[in-house]
């Protein structure tokens, strides 16, 4: 990441509205051609209280904030996010011994981005997560410990562990050191899974600022550790290979593919298993690479192709560049290394930097997406040409408890309905719509979801316009006025296309699987598309046909409101409502409430 | 163009709004599962009245409409727009015997899009328009005239032309017919620049109904006739080569690169001067391909690859994809023919088929934007880094008369400013601000310009947000409410980066020439950026240091509102507002409006 550049700026603004200590005022703030030198105040690994799940992964006190951590009204209530100051990038997801761990850049000074280190947070099911002391901490002022990943080193390759240590427990963490004069990437080790140790020596330098955000893997290729890095402003994705993660040789570049923008960071290369075509139940490979700033709908974005890895080279299947998410706050993407089984799990940063500085939520900054599961769906968009899309949906929510608000399958068309929200704030809403054979799209052939504050001055809204090709939107336009309408950023509307169809039965309309895709293009035939939100106070994640598009989008409702009221509304006569439902999700973060 | 198929479910609701006959009611409106075979009643190439630049190219009675034509509240004053009814695509650019010819997409019966015939208009400058009778018409109900260019057939290769014809004045359109089974490419000729005879075979076909907008040139290179056409859902642009136009042969093609989208359309390959760096001096290619729907920013954008073209077979300098305009309204690129000198001019369609069909302009929808002149410009992103981007700015704007209302230049810092937008509605407004050399950036060091109505009620925005890289931006949030807020596809809020900066002196910080570029990040010099914005009633386009960057957005006052009122700000005290100049600009349908 080089969000410190960014974000230094803002620090007296925020610092005084989060209640925390200010560090010393910015001299360099936010123009990228200064570092950030003196911003950069270094923080001890110290030692961890005992407060659970809510322990601050600072080490600092907790006492006293108003109100409690984990219910200040824009807090979301499912996703991750720290208990006080700044967060960006997620680092170092790995699954080891049964647990998920989350490292995440952290500002654990602040509520702006700057003085980076890795934040720590573990889970037994992608969703609860218990917080844990900082993981990783610069030695000097100055210095940042910038994004990576993390693996787990089976055979000892490195010789960081001993015997005592069951190989599933060897996490090996690698990530960029900043300073004021270079970016080089290193090593930290953990046998605990909680307390690590540098290895000092860089690993890989080049003599570059701009240089960073390893992402490590075993290949099982070429029988050796792999690692992809960004020289970020020369649009390159450079591999290199070692034997023991300490001797690296580069092997390759990708470079200058797709959107360019400003820099290049966080590149990504992983496993995917495909579902459908020709290549049905294969794994496949997936380079995602987000850039920032520059992305078309401003600031940050991920971009990602598929392709073949021969153990030294990534070659994308086509010329093509495709984008994540189709809306603005999903960045940074990561996915997990060492899943169980064939399965491949990621999370991002669900913030812009264009904004991410200033948005409205205290005493902490982001949130991480909804953990997705992600998979290659096969379609054909044309009888001439078939095609792989990322498909991402959120990884199994009935880890999370709730309650039933609204159910009703597949009885005919339902309407319009209005559903009271209660609950804590977070919400799974599913909906199927129906454009049955014979009736055409209009423009107003929308089925939507509105949902609004408690006090009915605001929402947000999400829908599908029918047709051949659909297309799904995110407005939130209606909330929050204050901030949405002041800042020159914060873009209202965003959509993407849908680019093929579910082929569900009625029965199937919610809780079946999507079956393979077959080209949609029958006229004649009915049109049924499945739309998700996961509304979270202020964040909505949006799914249409179980993670074949997906947008996600913050938003940050005025006077302490929260997400209180739905409407499902169709726009015209023509279209059906045939299914709906809506259950309340229960906070996880209960146990930091008290 | 494939926009019938968008946009016949409006034809009842736009005929009542805009006082022309309805055509049948649509049928099969908007699903593009569906052709939209009885939306078309045939339009006879009807015998052209003499209103001169008013002339109505459908050829029916102009008289009644009130307000008189051109003289709308929402009209633009400098832009291209039909008399009345619906445009999109430019077509056919060709510069032909000292004069300018635009072809375009048009509806002659209806204000939304449908029934597409070749309207005509001609100018000796780029902005004075006078429109001709539609050009080329469908001969029979349910066909089209999509898409297309024109050339100069100097040599008569054709054989269309006699000896009497002069060589500049040989003009060949080329289009694709469309038909509910079909789309085939098709030559239409004049001698005289306004009369087209068909030549009736389709010159290709393949058996398609994805097939179109040709655009062809005289290839120096290999001697001969090249098309370039869209395989619009296979994702391919193919080359053909003729010695004659009426025999094809295909020569290469160009798959699956950039955004893909629902669809290619309207690829353009063209020749471009270069500006600095090792091919300063040279004419390198450029091609450029629409796709609609499924933009990064929602619905139609355009996007472009540098490369080589050896008589065959396009190349591109490298994967990378580039965006033509940062904002929301410009699509269907289309360069002219023919131009004299090394020059190459454009323009695009100033709108959005997420909602072109439904603004509210009545009784026309759509403008072309200004024509551009393009360049490709050499920069460093970054010391080991160089690159091409095609530099896109107003032709010559002084052909347009019009009125200083304020102008300054290099006396030091002006602080904000306010000027009063007197005139007819169109205003180019220039600035230069300077972030000096030791301060900082911040998030507020923002430069901008707020053009409100006379009502001071709206506003429209676009501003620089200083540092490294800066950002300009357009912000419509606060323009005609109505509209804005109650469409889901109407994004408030696009940004682009600035990829180089200006290295001007005071004294050139509105008139002179963009220097070549340098290597921008040097801590402690002067930043200067240069916006100008031309806003013209319901657009802005806004371009940066001549035109690096730019941005087209529409806009639609409430309440017959007009631009009223500019305000320049700098957003904190670190920013310097160093020169301003205000111009009113002539209507150039003055004598429209008797």
């Amino acid at each position: 990441m080089k969000a410190t550049f960014f974000s230094a700026a803002l620090a007296t603004l925020a610092a005084a509205a989060a209640c925390v200590s200010a560090a010393p005022s910015p001299a360099n703030p936010f123009d990228l051609r200064h570092s950030p030198r003196d911003l950069f105040p270094r923080m001890n690994n110290g030692a961890s209280n005992n407060n659970g799940q809510c322990r601050n992964s600072n080490g600092s006190s907790l006492q006293g904030y108003q109100p409690p951590l984990y219910t200040e009204p824009l807090r979301p209530q499912i996703h991750f996010s720290p208990t006080v100051n700044f967060m960006n990038d997620p680092n170092g997801l790995v699954y080891s011994n049964g647990t998920w761990h989350l490292f995440y850049q952290y500002n654990p000074t602040q509520n702006v981005a700057g003085n980076q280190h890795w934040g720590h947070a573990v889970s037994k099911d992608l969703y609860h997560w218990e917080n844990l002391p900082i993981a990783i901490a610069p030695e000097e002022e100055g210095h940042g410990i910038f994004s990576g990943n993390a693996v787990i080193d089976f055979e000892n390759t490195t010789g960081f562990f001993d015997e005592s240590t069951p190989k599933d427990q060897r996490i090996v963490a690698f990530y960029t050191l900043n300073t004021p004069t270079s970016q080089t990437q290193h090593l930290a080790y953990s046998s605990d899974g909680v307390n690590f140790t540098k290895y000092p020596p860089a690993v890989i330098s080049r003599n570059q600022t701009q240089f960073r955000d390893p992402k490590a893997f075993w290949d099982e290729t070429s029988s050796r550790w792999i690692v992809a890095l960004a020289l970020s402003q020369e649009f390159g994705i450079v591999f290199y290979s070692s034997p023991n993660m300490k001797d690296w040789t580069e092997v390759s570049r990708f470079q200058s593919y797709g959107i360019l923008g400003y820099q290049y960071e966080c590149p990504d290369l992983f496993q995917v298993p495909v579902e459908g075509g020709p290549d049905d139940g294969k794994m496949m490979w997936v380079l995602a690479i987000s850039i920032n700033p520059g992305a078309p709908v401003g600031g940050s974005f991920v971009q990602y192709w598929v392709g073949d890895w021969d153990g030294s080279k990534f070659t994308p299947r086509d010329n093509a560049v495709r984008t994540m998410d189709f809306s603005k706050d999903f960045y940074a993407f990561s996915s997990w290394n060492n899943s169980p089984g064939k399965k491949a799990y990621a999370v991002a940063w669900a913030s812009n930097w264009q904004y991410t500085n200033v948005v409205p939520t205290t005493p902490f900054r982001s949130i991480q997406s909804l953990p997705r599961e992600l998979t290659l769906k096969y379609y054909r968009p044309a009888p001439q040409f078939g095609d792989l899309i990322l498909n991402n949906k959120p990884a199994n929510l009935s880890a999370l408890g709730g309650q039933t608000l609204y159910r009703s399958n597949g009885t005919g068309n339902l309407g319009n309905q209005t559903v009271a929200l209660t609950g804590e704030g977070a919400f799974n809403i599913v909906a199927t719509f129906k454009l049955p054979a014979g009736t055409n799209a209009t423009y107003n052939t929308i089925g939507s979801f509105e949902i609004s504050s408690g006090d009915g001055q605001q929402s947000v809204k999400t829908g599908i316009q029918m047709g051949e090709p659909a297309v799904a939107f995110i407005d939130r336009r209606a909330a929050g006025p204050s901030f949405a309408a002041d800042n020159p950023f914060f873009t209202d509307k965003t959509s993407g296309i849908i680019r093929y169809e579910a082929n569900y039965t009625s029965e199937q309309h919610i809780l079946g699987p999507l079956p393979p895709s077959a080209h949609l293009s029958t006229t004649g035939r009915d049109q049924y598309i499945k739309l998700q939100a996961v509304v979270d106070r202020s964040v909505i994640e949006v799914f249409v046909n179980d993670g074949e598009l997906a947008g996600t989008s913050v938003f940050f409702f005025d006077n302490d409101q929260t997400p209180s009221q739905l409407k499902v509304s169709i726009g015209d006569d023509k279209l059906e409502l045939v299914s709906l439902r809506v259950r309340a999700l229960d906070s996880i973060w209960a146990d930091c409430k008290e």
